[in-house]
């Protein structure tokens, strides 16, 4: 596929990171050049990439940043600490996506376990991990294809929420990988692209992405989703995942624990698709998962006009907690979860 | 309340009808002044004033208008034909609103039955009745407030969708009218505000208006509903209507029915609030209702700037049908109907 990529690593240990800005998409295609922990954390927070898995990856590439900065510098004792230090700063930069976190622990722990004498060393060794969770991703979401194809029938309408699309990985995608793998099996099928407020990532970055490879799709606001599906026009849901809990409870762009309230309600099959890397094992259920609240902006100034009157009281959660039992199954790059409860995603997640 | 008029006449016979010009709210207040039937049909066709109750009123104005138009021109013969052909004019504006049809064909009724003598006087008898209907409106919203108010319980949270406030009628709403009567009796409650898309009417008119009147209201995007359903801040969802079947089954804004599913799947009642004129006992069920389907530019071009791809599928549907039994009660002027079923339907809008 001819597309723009989401994440790359230019050069070698001297390199620069480059992101497709996602802000800007579908009508301005930008790639932004970072040099910087602190223009990779602003990339990072003001949603420039976004996608859990994309996030990962991103944050990887930040921790190699990172240690080019420390080599500019210090020596390899302090280095190793400050290296910390720039990846909790990373950390911080969005609170839900439990990949982010997992990327920079990943790059720290590889560098600690080489035990490097120089600073310049530590950017090598950060930049080969990188490397390998970037090549991982794209794996990742091949299999992930390969294991939810046969969740689409010909005819089916799908639904889905936000982008769990090529932009929000390094690869196929998450929900959508399953959508490019079942097209390219010859399975014809429609889309309803839930707009996804107050960030629209299913108008400007789905229905981007599907058109683009030519998968039928219709644009809808996310108050429609119920209609279609009294209409049965749905068949199945496909959404992606920001964290899950060792019960199955997870975190997804806002909305998303309405469109699985939904789906019960008209007998809908609702599944989640991620990583592995997206379960959070140290969290019995998703009452622990933190929620970010973004500003009232996003809501209130969404799109170049004033929507809301000057002052009003807003509430702009970023995501939303589905509990499991409104989750059919987990489609991950191991195989489907399903039924799901703790045993059988411990299976999973532990395999090696 | 200090507020701009929704709708006036200023003037007698040879007065001219004022909107409030809603798609420019918050940010402007201006006031249109239309003086042909084109005009006031733009006006209701492009939103400038919407709300079921709002739209009856400026059509019984702009059947004042057509008669106007008539008398510098034509015979009362030909006059009463034109003046049928005006009113189908209007009425074509907008599909699903009963009020619409029922205040056009309640002008022409009273014109056909006083026999005019002379095109001036066809004005005259359209001006009193549109008059009548515009005095009605505000007592059938005083009427709603008292009936309803007894459904806010102190420390409610109360959900609304799209709006059914003041700025939908010419008097103090439906189910905001209820909001203002128990605000009035000294409640305190907190309001949810949907923001609904695609036009934002929850944004831009039912938070500005509780924000006019000190009511504490919360600004929410669609997809948020379940969750604040969730987290138990919603104890009653309140919602107007456009038309509502002889079985109760209801036609009000796109996402109405996502927001009665969800009210359901979460055990909070959900109450429809509407004039007695909103009903339409020529249809047995909602699946008679003429759903208008509205351009794809509100959805992909909503905020002043394009939101999604060029070219780009959309579905927009600007009303959905809430079956009856996701329905607890119908708060109209003449008293709550409860439990919805047709023989409770038929005695209360067939009382005089």
């Amino acid at each position: 596929m001819a597309r723009p990529a989401t994440i790359n690593w230019v050069g070698e240990t001297e390199g620069r990171l480059e992101l497709l800005d996602q802000r800007l998409l579908p009508a301005t295609i930008k790639i932004l050049s970072l040099r910087t922990v602190a223009q990779v954390e602003e990339a990072i927070r003001s949603l420039a990439v976004r996608g859990a898995p994309a996030i990962g990856v991103a944050a990887a590439y930040g921790m190699v940043v990172a240690a080019q900065e420390l080599a500019a510098n210090i020596q390899p004792g302090p280095a190793l600490e400050s290296l910390r230090e720039k990846g909790l700063f990373l950390k911080s930069s969005r609170p839900t996506a439990v990949n982010l976190a997992w990327a920079v622990d990943r790059v720290l722990a590889a560098v600690e376990q080489e035990h490097p004498q120089t600073a310049a060393s530590i950017v090598g060794i950060a930049l080969t991990e990188a490397r390998a969770i970037h090549s991982e991703d794209v794996a990742m979401c091949r299999a992930i294809g390969q294991h939810g194809a046969a969740l689409i029938h010909p005819s089916y309408g799908v639904l889905t929420h936000c982008n769990a699309g090529y932009l929000a990985t390094t690869g196929d995608g998450t929900a959508l990988a399953i959508l490019y793998e079942a097209h390219r099996r010859g399975i014809a099928f429609h889309v309803y692209a839930d707009e996804t407020r107050p960030v629209l990532q299913g108008a400007r970055l789905t229905a981007w992405e599907l058109m683009q490879e030519n998968i039928p799709v219709t644009l809808i606001t996310d108050s429609m989703a119920a209609l279609v599906m009294a209409q049965k026009k749905v068949d199945l849901v496909l959404v992606g995942a920001d964290r899950i809990a060792a019960n199955g409870d997870t975190a997804n762009k806002i909305g998303t624990y309405s469109v699985a309230t939904l789906a019960a309600a008209h007998g809908i099959p609702f599944y989640v698709v991620a990583p592995s890397s997206t379960f959070d094992l140290s969290l019995p259920d998703g009452s622990a998962i933190p929620i970010e609240e973004r500003r009232a902006e996003e809501i209130t100034h969404g799109f170049g006009c004033q929507t809301a009157p000057t002052g009003v009281h807003v509430y702009n959660p970023a995501f939303d907690v589905t509990p499991a039992e409104l989750i059919r199954g987990i489609v991950t790059e191991r195989g489907i979860i399903s039924p799901i409860h703790a045993a059988n995603i411990r299976a999973t997640v532990a395999k090696s």
